[in-house]
């Protein structure tokens, strides 16, 4: 046996379960999430994106998850020890592999380089409800073109993808914004300069909270810092009144459309030449936008969009979801965003020591799956998740006989099962009932020695058992719920209840 | 930046690499490896398999490479500790997480439970050509069974799959033994019963060598040890001559047909009720695999098959390919084993205290994938693999314009992309030819002026760049090369080429 059977002194026996934030997933979830993200591969592959995979493991240092003062890697991924004692960690997203692997096959790939992926991910997180320790992600990346046409043409796929994927049009949006122009605002409060990326960052997590928090809450994280329900206290980025307000300002300054925003954006970042610099590239995108016909509202600007991850350069843009939905007690709730990304021109440059313009988007997989439960989307389809027929062992020594039916099943393209276990009928039929059959086979000796099976129809014995014996279809009803064929007119019969 | 960034001083940059054992995989081979998968998972299905998944960490403590004696797990998994000290492990293969699995939804898996899942298994062994830290199983498995029907079942399973996937009838077998012949022959040979389980897997894994050491060697691993070509020697059994000769008269005992195999074995058990048993249970095998129509040479029982898991408790069977190819040198070279499994009735009774009995199969997908390659099977179908249309930018005041025409082909279903890079118009279609794209669409001033596109075919323009103008053809060759078709037939035009 296993190593840690020689333990039996010690622990009778292990239990079985998982760690916390795992989860295992059954056959109907691998189906939903396969439907989806083929539909999701085949807009990136009509868009002229390639698929690419890199593995679970890399360099700690690769990650940029090295924490250089302390010889050791970040908490927030699961590490451990080469046989040379380098650091390996697990993937904490898709894009830093994507860099190292660029980096890596630099002059063997064609550039402008499109390509996209879908992968788990892990973090070494403290798991909550819809926290996962492991989650699923499908991104896709254009490296090696510093145009906007790369952003807006990745904005425009977004709403392409979550249309194929039955969202309807306005229901979703893709909002647009760019990192410069936020840079323009601080610039323009006096808040630019070197020393001031950790402050930075505080302001960037405080305005992707505003969705959550609203304008109130925002406002004390820019400023000396806020207290949540459960009396946890977060720093604040401990900015003056003013600041404060520019900033807010900025978030709140989407217009009636594009040109009325882009227009205050303008008045926003002042004098900023880098914050002039963003607005002219978002009215880029938007002119780009328009003429692909995604002005309607499709793909939008929105200042409110700053996204959390500080490697950000330029555009930024998110995928959210319009429409309410119930959550598991009934309680309306939006599912918002569903994926998001921008431009990163130095994730690679980390490699190559020069600059390597990049942009990418990343979906949230089982965020999106569960919008479109909540939607039924058509693409999921659930209804064809039918299990097998399966064929009955009446008499041990007839299993040969009872394989023989299955295999004509299979043959004839009827997914087929024979029962395998040492139950008698009524649990048999239990079992065909528990696996979502459609219907059972059923031969014991009296129907052997007519050569005939019997075929029992399990969506109509159930009606049967449901109904009562006074209705007046009740005798044609059970007689089509189970009926004898000759043995070979076992395909037809069969293929006649699947019909059904 | 990333946290690596401020460690600026220490290191200017990272290098771009992955460490050893692991790789990368592009477009063509996930498309080979997701054709294959989809045909696995569509012939398991049709046998009633159902799909699951569970997560790629676990408990060490589930995987049973936890080392009790030292408090650490086996050195041969990737393990790291979860934040309340307990030791997680990325899995080590996909047998031992279903086993937790079904022992953790006990009550709620209807039985027998045939399920199958495909996905990254991971070793911390030194990795070499062709081994790896990071490689793919596809696993079969059938619990709650105690009958050899399920072991036959995926026999024929198996079988069927690799015919599926190309492979010819007659180009492979699937062997099948049963450890408890073997525990026959041992008993017969006097080496049975407590404390003997450490040299029980000794002669296991030597007679799993066989392929590879042939008879002499294997003789050597079950008496004093061998020293292999490097000059590094592994301990043997140290069994007594008439015990070796008696275990190699074992796996030797392979007959010209299956009763032939049957009479040899029952003579080597001699009295050893277990061996009987086992011999019992290869012969209904036969029996229903011969029923199945399987008996003509693709399923055989084979006494040099005992697979090296020590966890098997009855049939074990292993795939193999018969054909011969030529490695990267030329040199002519078997596949041998691309799959293999058997019963394991232990497994779930670590965790649930009662004997459940199992039985499963797992594919190594890379060396099947690798046979498939070399037997050019036409589920693979490369051909396809072509990259997008693309189209040129010649006027970066265009793009908008530009744009649209590759939305017109996109939306005609047809792969297209816009060049996205800053460089000329050679460089495109440079660009073009390494992406493999079947043809370019290129507009100047000229073209725009008269409401056209020309129309590239970049197949016949390499075709017509490596031949001489003395061809009678040539200018009926550069037409059809190149040609002018107007802005409102281009999605024609294009499909024109590509139907070429």
């Amino acid at each position: 046996m296993t190593d840690f059977q020689d333990a039996k002194d010690k622990k009778p026996s292990v239990k079985a379960r998982l760690p916390r934030g795992l989860a295992d997933r059954g056959p109907a979830e691998i189906a939903a999430t396969n439907r989806m993200t083929q539909a999701i591969r085949e807009t990136y592959e009509l868009y002229g994106f390639d698929a690419v995979e890199t593995p679970f493991i890399e360099y700690t240092e690769t990650l940029g998850k090295f924490l250089p003062d302390q010889d050791r890697p970040n908490e927030g991924v699961f590490s451990f020890q080469d046989d040379d004692d380098q650091w390996l960690s697990l993937r904490y997203d898709l894009t830093a592999p994507l860099a190292r692997y660029v980096a890596e096959n630099y002059d063997r790939i064609a550039k402008p380089y499109r390509s996209y992926r879908a992968g788990y991910v892990f973090r070494n997180e403290k798991p909550g409800p819809g926290r996962f320790r492991q989650f699923m992600q499908f991104d896709a990346d254009t490296v090696g073109s510093a145009s906007v046409a790369a952003d807006a043409e990745i904005c425009m796929m977004a709403a392409d993808t979550l249309e194929r994927l039955g969202v309807k049009r306005g229901e979703y949006v893709v909002k647009v914004n760019n990192r410069k122009v936020l840079d323009g605002v601080l610039e323009a409060a006096g808040l630019e300069g070197e020393g001031r990326a950790a402050q930075k960052l505080i302001v960037l997590r405080a305005i992707d909270k505003l969705d959550r928090l609203g304008t109130d809450g925002v406002r004390m994280l820019l400023g000396p810092g806020r207290k949540d329900e459960s009396g946890d206290f977060t720093k604040g980025a401990d900015l003056a009144t003013s600041a404060i307000e520019r900033i807010l300002a900025f978030t709140d300054a989407r217009g009636a459309n594009n040109n009325e925003t882009l227009a205050k954006l303008e008045a926003a970042v002042g004098a900023s030449a880098r914050g002039l610099e963003g607005v002219q590239e978002l009215a880029e995108m938007a002119q780009l936008c328009d003429a692909g016909g995604y002005g309607d509202g499709r793909v939008v600007i929105d200042p409110a969009v700053v996204r959390g991850l500080e490697y950000y350069t330029g555009p930024v843009y998110e995928a959210e979801l319009l429409f309410e939905a119930k959550d598991e007690h009934g309680r309306p709730m939006r599912f918002g965003s569903v994926g998001g990304g921008g431009r990163y021109d130095g994730l690679v440059a980390r490699f190559r020591g020069e600059p390597v313009p990049a942009t990418g988007f990343s979906i949230g997989v089982s965020r999106l799956l569960a919008a479109l439960q909540a939607i039924k989307s058509p693409i999921l389809d659930v209804d064809k998740l039918r299990g097998p027929v399966v064929v009955l062992v009446m008499d041990r020594d007839q299993i040969a006989r009872y394989q023989g039916f299955v295999a004509q099943l299979r043959a004839a393209g009827v997914r087929a099962e024979l029962y395998l276990g040492a139950a008698g009928m009524n649990a048999q039929l239990k079992y065909a009932d528990r696996r979502n059959s459609p219907c059972a086979v059923i031969q014991g000796s009296n129907e052997r020695d007519k050569g005939e099976v019997m075929i029992r129809d399990l969506a109509l014995g159930a009606e049967l058992a449901a109904s009562t014996k006074d209705r007046a279809d009740y005798l044609e009803l059970r007689q089509r719920a189970q009926f004898a064929a000759s043995e070979d007119r076992l395909v037809e019969a069969v293929k006649e209840v699947l019909g059904r």
